[in-house]
């Protein structure tokens, strides 16, 4: 029998990644009107249980779009044009923030870490030394194209020696990594749906501590309306936005929610971290580099072996194995298309899908001439999988 | 037994409205990547069956978020900042599209009529002859807030003596009113996911025309990132997005752009009109005033007899009857709260579902003392929908 007959289908991209099917039924409920008692008990559940998620007493705004909706949203209504930012790129996201930055007019002096590499809280501190008029800094906790974590503490403890504000992209990290808004002195954390959230795409989320509203108080933005947080943030009071809601994708986040939260916050932390480290034992195992010195938890990164051809091995992966992962990216300071795969750890996947997916991954690199013994992979992860 | 245990539960609201089974089914399979054949199929698909929807060759882009974002990201991709809009505004809507000029700094000339009436193409006509450097003229098709449709078509033909583009907010119009966007010359149509395209909210939708798309061409808009129009044309072109797309909802808008194609678009418009037409005809039988003087087919806006108060009767209707239908909202040049109610003929709605709403709200209204013979509502919709 052929081996693809021997598997389901299993999502190991970083995003979009699978949702739980009672989430999926959630979604599929009949259509309620978002002015209703029904709707506003739903959604501010999801409020307190988003407020829980990132550690927060401060107000987490849901709003339509995708993560890079809610990240634009938050830089333009942080940072006015002519102020000046700091903007740490570790990869392809990170450089989208400068560009945001750029169509805003805002100025900035850019950190630009070589990719695979993260940023050194003692950089960042000189750059605010040599800048002290800094309004905001912007950074990525897990920065998904090159799979690299960001030490957040680290550069949130720097960023809170200074008067700017720290506007974190958490969107492969919130619900996957350990973060602590309130703690950590974070003061907008931003987050997408389809991450670590276990739905679909369609939500971006944005928690606003106290220095942040105070600055949205005191800024007068324009130029932006939808994205303008200072309406949300009004509405947020009320148990409400400002613009119709995607009622269904709202319904399926709380019960998202709800099953992380049954599991345990911290408890899916440990198993997104868990099945990192297996893979990445797997990978080492299989004789595979990593592209990451600071790998994220979320996401792993691999260099192919020599005389693999990307396209061919993920199709491979998938048709025979069921297994969808990713390849690489391409932005301005760097280049992993064609030369590297990367497989997901965050939401809604288990540890039999992170074994299905190295022993995919295993099988197709030997066909592909690598030589490994059949095994290796889901060995090594066994025994971290296995390890208390 | 209780009148509510007679009846299903209905949303008869002007948005969201209801969602066929089939698409809330379609919504709740297995997500998929973006980047896959399986889902560059099926958005390929669903952009064909919006330029039939539209009724236009050129490009009809999908973009996460309400129709607010897509109507907004239409406004500030095609006119920048220091040029002239002449801005039509027949209620809340209308108003709100001036707001978002007002934000981006576009200079206005506003034409405000009185709520519940319509623009005067002539008035139109005198406006651009006295502001021929008039860069935009918005309008909208259907006002939701006062149920009221505009002569689209003869909007269209006055701009089209002059080089300002038309932005039409089509977002209670298209798929329930006809409307022609390469015929009638409409550069740039938008509408939202929520109300006659059957889907929950979530997605907008901007269909271009060839002036449209070379305005985007000469125009550089600063201070706006996702919201650029031009990401998602270059984008397009490739069968893609700039952004992850809500994958959930396109997969559900193909199939319910589907079931409307299937019984016809022209088919989709008489029912929406037939169905507004009995309604007309039921309350004026009932003795009720309708707030427009132009109604729309859409939604139908009637106001209250003395002595009936909104929130009750409204109550009344959905707890007795299973009926979800809406109130007044309030704007800079009318305020319709407490003093009307409105009720929805888009989308999945049908026959039954008009007469449950109109029995429902004929009882509620004898229950708060308007007499009005049992059966009179009922008796003068089946009439009209019963006629050839």
């Amino acid at each position: 029998m052929p081996a693809s007959s021997l598997f389901k289908s299993r999502l190991l991209t970083p995003g979009p990644t699978a949702v739980p099917e009672a989430v999926l039924l959630e979604m599929a409920q009949p259509i309620i009107h978002h002015r209703t008692k029904q709707f506003q008990a739903i959604f501010a559940e999801l409020s307190e249980r988003l407020q829980r998620l990132f550690f927060t007493t401060g107000p987490v705004l849901t709003l339509a779009g995708s993560g890079t909706t809610a990240f634009e949203a938050t830089q333009a209504s942080l940072a006015k044009p002519g102020s000046k930012a700091v903007t740490i790129a570790t990869g392809k996201f990170g450089e989208r923030w400068q560009d945001v930055y750029d169509a805003y007019g805002v100025l900035q002096v850019r950190i630009n870490v070589e990719w695979g590499k993260t940023v050194d809280p003692a950089e960042l501190e000189q750059v605010l030394k040599d800048n002290p008029d800094t309004s905001v800094v912007t950074v990525v906790h897990s920065e998904t194209s090159t799979a690299t974590a960001c030490d957040l503490k680290g550069v949130a403890d720097t960023v809170r020696k200074t008067d700017a504000l720290l506007i974190v992209d958490g969107i492969t990290g919130v619900g996957a990594l350990p973060v602590k808004q309130d703690e950590w002195g974070i003061d907008a954390l931003v987050t997408g749906s389809q991450k670590a959230m276990m739905l679909p795409p369609g939500l971006g989320f944005v928690g606003l501590g106290e220095r942040a509203l105070k600055r949205l108080e005191e800024l007068e933005p324009t130029g932006i309306y939808n994205l303008d947080l200072r309406k949300w943030v009004a509405s947020h009071k009320k148990n409400d936005v400002p613009f119709t809601p995607p009622v269904s994708l709202v319904r399926g986040q709380r019960v998202a929610l709800e099953m992380i939260e049954d599991q345990g916050i911290e408890t899916t932390w440990q198993r997104t971290a868990k099945l990192a480290m297996a893979s990445r034992a797997a990978f080492e195992a299989m004789g595979l580099k990593l592209i990451s010195s600071s790998p994220s938890d979320s996401v792993t990164g691999v260099y192919y072996p020599d005389g693999v051809d990307d396209s061919k091995f993920r199709a491979a992966v998938r048709d025979n194995h069921g297994v969808h992962i990713a390849g690489g990216q391409v932005g301005r300071h760097g280049d992993y298309k064609g030369k590297i795969f990367r497989t997901s750890h965050m939401g809604y996947v288990d540890a039999a899908d992170t074994l299905a997916a190295l022993m995919a991954i295993e099988t197709e690199l030997r066909a592909a001439g690598h030589g490994i013994e059949p095994g290796t992979g889901v060995t090594a992860a066994s025994r971290v999988l296995t390890a208390d």
